[in-house]
């Protein structure tokens, strides 16, 4: 059961880390730390390791190799991984195409789908692949503006049509270009994506998974442990201030305010509405690879006393996304080889701004994502 | 359904607290802030705050009042509290009576378990209550050098009759003369209590719940959900460093190296047991009622990229225990007049070294407590 | 030697802790903690804690006394000291006059600061005092767009007088109504005050001393020890981060983003200018009394090792401002009394962005502080 | 000027950071950061980077290569320094000698501080050296039991040469033979070594000075900044606690509570002695060559408020160490060159425990430093 894996910003850190991380897995390597799906037991509707075959698209032409470096000196690849894998990295070089730039694109957006979708279908062809999971883990995106075509399929194909029109964001260019080749989509950022009414709509038409949005990979993964445990025990948070330090790609694109204010919108759900809650995401360069996040929480006890809890996380912004994409990637083929469609509300374990999910508690989330692996594994026996 | 909640410690910081904001509550001047069972849909089995009535042992003679003016200072109790329930606090001074103190109890520990338990029953007598829960709350004491006697009823009372003897440590004589008086015990604390196999055969063939051990009011709570999260997320914990500061009289009773040996055993259990984790307890009397715990947490991502997580936790002790304690007795009450009778395993959400209990997830706990409550409404229904 | 200190603020937090805490310290009931004056030996030529008389504008008409209540509430004032000083309260509160608004003030600029002189030399009269030293511990202002009357005294006394132009903010009303009435002028805050060359010149011309801006009482303290550790040593800063929460009035009139710019102007100096430091001030009312800051200092050892610092400063804004105020008010009453003029640049020990200054180390600025102090009273004495 | 650094435990950690770090600064490869000496404007009398040659004596035979290649993996020495200085360590690993292991050792202690003289007099006359200063970095010793014998050399001498007795420690035989050889002896760590009154007698006798103790690189470094700061604004500390987890070897040697005493009575003089201050060293093998302390200090400001600061510092304990090492060793062998004999009391900026210092205040250390740094120039040019 080979399962492509098409990488948007296949070019960058966290798609990177998710090549040198695969094939350093499938040599033995590295451990499957990090790796969710390593500890659930999965049927045989989910590819393995072994049959993962990774492509994307990216917009900058960074060689793979060099990009790795980069990785190593950054501390998140280590180096004798890197020369183990170096010549199997040039092969997924081989599978990269040019990504949609709608700066430099000369056409229309409709040219743009089909130029996609052509290239993801090659891959398929080329790979011999049973299906295609596209994950989106491009630099995030400024949020969109809704206009009443999004919601008509006809109407967007209309708009798409006009060379003089930039209606879809890049992110929802590459989820209609998934649908498009048939392929099961992801969002591990909080760009729009999929979540344009007529494209999720068409998913659900054509029979195709997908699952959103952002990946949960620090400071959010601990309030959605920590901010339950409050309510667990009845103890009132009374303010929950956050700060993100982050070096490397995505502290320069979430140095825009308006690609900020689509991250910050993500990160916010997991706490109650009512609470004070100041939030900032600042683009330290230096810091490199790492991320850090600082969180203060203030709440009242028994009888009004004021306490607090204060946490620091300190990661590496890829080393934390990577295993997470691995996983997603296993999960949504699956998903799609058992024959599900529409949004996977059952992955909110994955993510900050889940789809369709039932609140933010990890542990509540663990459950449902292994309740949910297990009955598709036995959907898919019956097939 | 009037219930005694028999204190032993009773002129303590917790005990004194909790006198205060049962008082308070049911004055409407306190809400239900920290109370687990204020969230949950009690049957008519447990008692409500309008039920209780406060008692209770202690070896110290500090007038109840006087301790509460000290939390009031200590920013425990708000000042107008204080004020609307002394009258109230003197009532409950009456209900105490002194404890046993080894040093200069002039007879036999069978004579103390006599005594203390002739005061509890007079106190049951008096106030007309259909059953007494008895909390230790004191002190930590040192470990118990176990001896072949705890193991057998008839031996042991042997040696309790024995002046020159002191087999049982004080917690203990307090279990057993809560027994003896036919009342249910919780350990608040770690030391031994009802953990001598003769007394807890004693309570299930007297038919007496009982639960422990050791509150978990801060440190031990945090790690209860972040040492899952690590695990969900097969994160690898290399080593979870802590360090605890203690202002009050638990600080001081902690300084003594046996009884913090009681206490960090107590609190190990949370983590796995291969890793490094050092934990210390410090006595800083200047910090007053406040505690201060620190934890730095070093763990492995993929590829083996180094991360960290350190939290501070910043609260006051008395106040995150009080309503853990009001908690417990209503819960142990409940239990009692179902007709529940041994170690009340489902109690784990309020321990750090729960009797038989499955695992610390403190959700996992959550959910136990929630089903284990209202099965016993319906038992309790069906009396 | 009595010396007025006139507020401008004078119902504000801080000034109401500066009145609660000179009476108590007059009456012996708190500890000059805190005041740096105390462990210095002043000679004659400055006021002592007796001499000291308060007064001040303000435009909010809260009563000191109920200011004061909140303080004792915010865990600021200590019950008992406000209850030995309220009497006294009473009469700072009769020396209280309306301060000037300039939204709902009738006249022309110029009129204003004829009737806050005539305020102050009111109130020097009252008293009888030997002279006044005003200080402007009012809410932030947004800084001041440049005009080039600001560097004219007759152009901008043409434009003063015309009831349409509003060509100064408040603070420097103030500023200019202090030389007026004859009185040395402090800026506690980053808000424009005498930083107007008209201004400055005529301190000058009058033989007037003046010393700002913004008391350094918190993260910039910090700052200005371990930034100095780190040149020190030669060890390499990258990156210097930082977060304030703010509850408080400080923290609301802060989250205006135009006066939070003034105070992140005022606290940027102290690091070297080549540093990424991202920095925020976070209004987060729930907080009361208190403010938070977290700083992460993230810097390179020998062979480049990555390496950081980070703290976390928790305090009371009031009680950490009021002492200062408290110091200043003596060293430039001193000041005056010595015939010093212009800017006291040899004050940067107690501001964040010192007039005149050399330098950010503490320690240095310390130095200067006693030197500064002792020859002044050299100079007082051969007066 | 060619002068010698001959190293106590040159196969350490701290030896060969400090191995690879001059090497790789005379080649340019590495910044001088973290030596403070490359900011002051040292004299003739000093010995640049050129002039040093390393050797030493280790009791363990670990090659300097191999050491080397698990500081690249540790993250202390950057691969690219190491591939470049590899050929030169192997000069070094020449320059080695076995040092006395006093387990092992078969004659008299008077055997072994002869044969110690010899290996460094044998180096010194191999390479031509105008001078060499002995430098212990090796681990930590049990603090030692004094004896009258210690106080003069003569009874010293006798029982030295008695092979059954042991009456000093490894440091102090080799701060003996240092002496014996004529070279200036620097204590990098809190273990007994030159303080012996014999040998610091016998120091003075033979013109040769010393340094120590207990190189300042973290925990003490940050602590000597913030101690002065909360005293020159007049705050009142009242706890100051503290935790230290440390892997490799320094935590391993530490693990032994003996020998942590000694470190903890080293790190404890900084703060005022009626200050709770409660200090752990903890042994985290996992942390590799990192280390991590948390601070947390709670302090009194004005009116009593209780405030808090706290920080964690978290470093490589080599990296940190290395270029004090190598800034010590061109000092001192300036105070050597200068004529200087006895403690250098002027160096105290470099020492948790300094040799006869003036107090703790690192910019009073650092000034001391520039000034008597810039007299032994002049004093140098006089000779």
């Amino acid at each position: 059961m080979t399962t492509g894996v098409w990488l948007i910003g296949a070019r960058g850190s966290l798609a990177t880390t998710v090549a040198c991380g695969l094939l350093g897995l499938r040599r033995g390597l590295v451990a499957p730390t990090g790796c969710t799906t390593s500890a659930l037991d999965l049927g045989e509707v989910f590819p393995n390791w072994d049959d993962l075959v990774l492509g994307g698209h990216d917009v900058v032409t960074t060689p793979l190799e060099k990009r790795a470096e980069q990785l190593v000196d950054g501390g998140v690849v280590p180096q004798h991984v890197f020369a183990a894998v170096r010549a199997e990295l040039a092969e997924v070089e081989r599978a990269l195409r040019p990504g949609y730039d709608p700066l430099t694109w000369p056409g229309s957006q409709a040219d743009a789908v089909a130029r996609l979708a052509a290239d993801i279908e090659g891959f398929r062809v080329e790979h011999d692949l049973d299906r295609v999971v596209v994950v989106n883990v491009s630099s995030t995106e400024a949020p969109v503006v809704p206009r009443p075509e999004h919601a008509d399929l006809a109407a967007l194909d209309h708009l798409l049509a006009d060379p003089g029109e930039r209606v879809l964001p890049p992110s929802s260019i590459a989820a209609y270009a998934a649908l498009h080749a048939g392929c099961a989509y992801v969002d591990f950022t909080p760009s729009t994506g999929i979540r344009i009414p007529a494209l999720t709509d068409l998913a659900l038409r054509e029979g195709l998974p997908y699952a959103g949005s952002d990946g949960k990979t620090g400071q959010t993964l601990v309030r959605s442990v920590l901010a339950p445990m409050f309510e667990a025990r009845a103890l009132r948070v009374r303010s929950w201030a956050g700060t993100n330090l982050l070096g490397g790609g995505d502290g320069a694109s979430l140095a825009a305010p308006d690609r900020a204010a689509a991250k910050l919108a993500s990160k916010s759900g997991v706490l109650a509405p009512d609470i004070e809650a100041p939030l900032h995401i600042d683009n330290v360069p230096s810091l490199g690879e790492r991320k850090i996040a600082w969180d203060h929480v203030a709440f009242e006890g028994f009888l009004g006393a004021r306490m607090s809890l204060q946490f620091t996380w300190e990661g590496y912004d890829s080393g934390l996304a990577a295993p997470l994409v691995l996983d997603l990637a296993r999960l949504v083929a699956g998903a799609h080889a058992a024959g599900e469609a529409g949004p996977l509300s059952r992955l909110g374990f994955f993510f900050k701004d889940p789809l369709g999910g039932t609140g933010h508690n990890l542990f509540a989330q663990a459950r449902e994502l292994a309740e949910w692996a297990e009955s598709l594994e036995g959907g898919g026996d019956r097939c």
